[in-house]
């Protein structure tokens, strides 16, 4: 059986040319860039190579690039490292984020600081004047997910560090799904700090940075060696490093535009289906992302079915895939939770093509109507 | 020219067999283990493969395995893990930590905890008397390094173990130098927590693990997706993984005895110069460690002068290399700083051979010669 796999925002495949790039690096090249000797020099001359290469396609050249084990790890340095050195004690951030800005919030929730969640509205935008009115005089920080991971909504960064620059409030983004899919100029957007990672962009697993613009006050979260200028302690993963910085030409303009097509046509061709919905805007909508609802279905049930066809798909987050909660991003745009529970992540790759999502619709169509058959929920509703 | 590699404390090549057993995990194998689908659930089955690989490796029955990007996160979670939920307010360790247990100890200190800093006879070994009068009532951990990272000293675990038990306080040992080189049975050894990694033993960077004893009582220091069974999380760098199972059966115990062997010459054979020491133990030594010291010679200059030998050696360890203070190690054994200065390690892997041994003491003799033709420090002394 031909395998599909459209769960491109839970990770993607190493491209090729990622993987000839990090193969010198695991035993020819394979020095401690702390070292002093040759081998330590080449390893750090790849590591630094990296970081210019990843500095250039941000246009970051006010800003620290700090490589961690991954998104989570720089999302968790970002919000712990900067309330470790605040005086303040209120952040804002979004109910629409990933696990790991969610559950970093509750833990620095149990520390004492406060944390507000803004709503969303039903395609998942936050509104910029909710989050205005949620400022306090003890706001230090606010957390913004750029491409949301479940339903592809993209937020207007733009705007929204303009709001917190006139309440002189730092402003963190997690850019890990919108990272090489939406054009992301730093010196425009001025983020404070961005946190983005290799495995959605065809690059390994394990790797990751977060971006912090000059001055900002913030300390590291892993204590150490001192690598990474004192702020991120742990021999570095040169390997994965090069292949992060090589991933970040894998996908081109015209790929964004090809999955963008796609992912119009996989939604055209799913909403044929009687009683489906598109969970997420049309506008404004992570080039691969497609997330779909049916009546009267189980999500879970839904992609099991279409795997035992050959398609990979989700229900949300890869995450939180083993867990029988409803999606938290899904309930916050307003979904009741059984509907919330009806509903399916399709995610394309530039590798994916339009016979993958003919195919993946006329699953779809046959895999909701098997279970719209034996659905419990069709004959009580 | 030739190049010889004795820098094997900071890091090794990642071996053939261990580039072969990562490869499928790349592009082919490459779900995320949290996906339900068929790609998600074979990265499931190589991660919990690999668990049990190294489970049985340490006899670890009792012990859950958590995967970390390294042994500085291993360390920085044991110890930020444990004093986050303990009642005590005390920790033991030792003066010849790695610096990510120092200077985690010190961040702890800045939170209000304290810290007791043990000291070490002349060949690195703490004394069991002054563990035993170190403990005080609010004592919840102690932790101490297995085998020394710049000079080799293994240390009793059993015993320390013995007057941990007694006190009923929690044991944790950094192994990352003695993992694979040391035999380690922890249903005998029976430490609470205990850091290994991947990369000091021909795997990948950017892996390592803490094996923690059921019913020890931590906390995750990064917070997400509750991946490693809520104790770590962020996606699972698969590849990595299966690169460190792989790896620790790349040392046999014949790789070992011929390290010694080695080891043993290029003592023999360095301490023919005329005013020279061996740093560290003869005996109860890492198999691979040397470390030398050399009157009227400044260590960063023998290196960069064996460096130019072809010959790749450090003054220490590799995360303080680009320090300008003496090893902190040497002198916890009572070294004087310009004592200190002067010292060299070099470090044997597997690969290592008799000639590199051979050519190494005849450039170390040399480099000596020359540099102290040229010593500042021979005339004043």
């Amino acid at each position: 059986m031909k395998k599909i796999y459209l769960d491109n925002a839970a990770t993607t495949p190493v491209a090729e040319e990622v993987k000839k790039a990090m193969e010198p690096f695991f035993s020819e090249n394979f020095g401690n860039a702390s070292s002093l000797h040759s081998f330590g020099r080449e390893a750090k001359r790849a590591l630094e190579i990296s970081r210019e290469k990843i500095s250039k396609k941000l246009n970051a050249k006010n800003y620290q690039i700090i490589f961690t084990s991954g998104g989570t790890e720089a999302n968790n340095f970002a919000l712990k490292g900067v309330a470790s050195l605040t005086s303040g004690k209120h952040i804002i951030t979004t109910k629409i984020e990933h696990d790991c800005v969610l559950n970093t919030c509750k833990w620095l929730e149990k520390q004492g600081f406060k944390v507000s969640y803004l709503p969303v509205d039903k395609e998942g935008f936050i509104s910029l004047k909710e989050l205005e009115n949620a400022f306090r005089k003890d706001t230090f920080l606010v957390s913004i997910i750029h491409g949301n991971n479940e339903i592809g909504t993209i937020q207007n960064l733009e705007e929204i560090r303009k709001i917190c620059a006139r309440h002189n409030v730092y402003l963190h983004t997690d850019a890990c799904q919108s990272f090489c899919k939406v054009p992301i100029d730093l010196k425009k957007v001025n983020v404070d700090l961005i946190t983005i990672n290799s495995h959605k962009i065809h690059g390994p697993k394990g790797v990751g940075a977060l971006l912090i613009k000059e001055g900002t006050k913030i300390e590291p979260i892993l204590h150490g060696g001192g690598q990474e200028n004192g702020f991120r302690s742990g021999t570095e993963n040169i390997s994965g490093i090069v292949g992060f910085a090589k991933a970040i030409d894998v996908i081109k303009d015209k790929d964004i535009k090809n999955m963008e097509k796609l992912r119009d046509t996989l939604i055209k061709g799913s909403l044929e289906i009687e009683n489906s919905y598109l969970n997420g805007p049309q506008k404004n909508r992570l080039c691969n992302n497609v997330n779909l609802r049916f009546d009267y279905i189980e999500g879970e049930a839904l992609i099991l079915q279409l795997d035992s066809k050959g398609i990979a798909t989700s229900t949300g987050s890869a995450c939180s895939s083993k867990s029988l909660e409803p999606s938290h991003v899904l309930i916050a745009m307003g979904l009741r939770p059984e509907q919330a529970h009806g509903s399916v992540r399709l995610t394309l790759s530039k590798e994916s093509t339009i016979e993958e999502v003919k195919y993946a619709i006329e699953a779809l169509k046959e895999s909701v109507e098997i279970l719209r058959k034996i659905s419990p929920f069709k004959n009580v509703q």
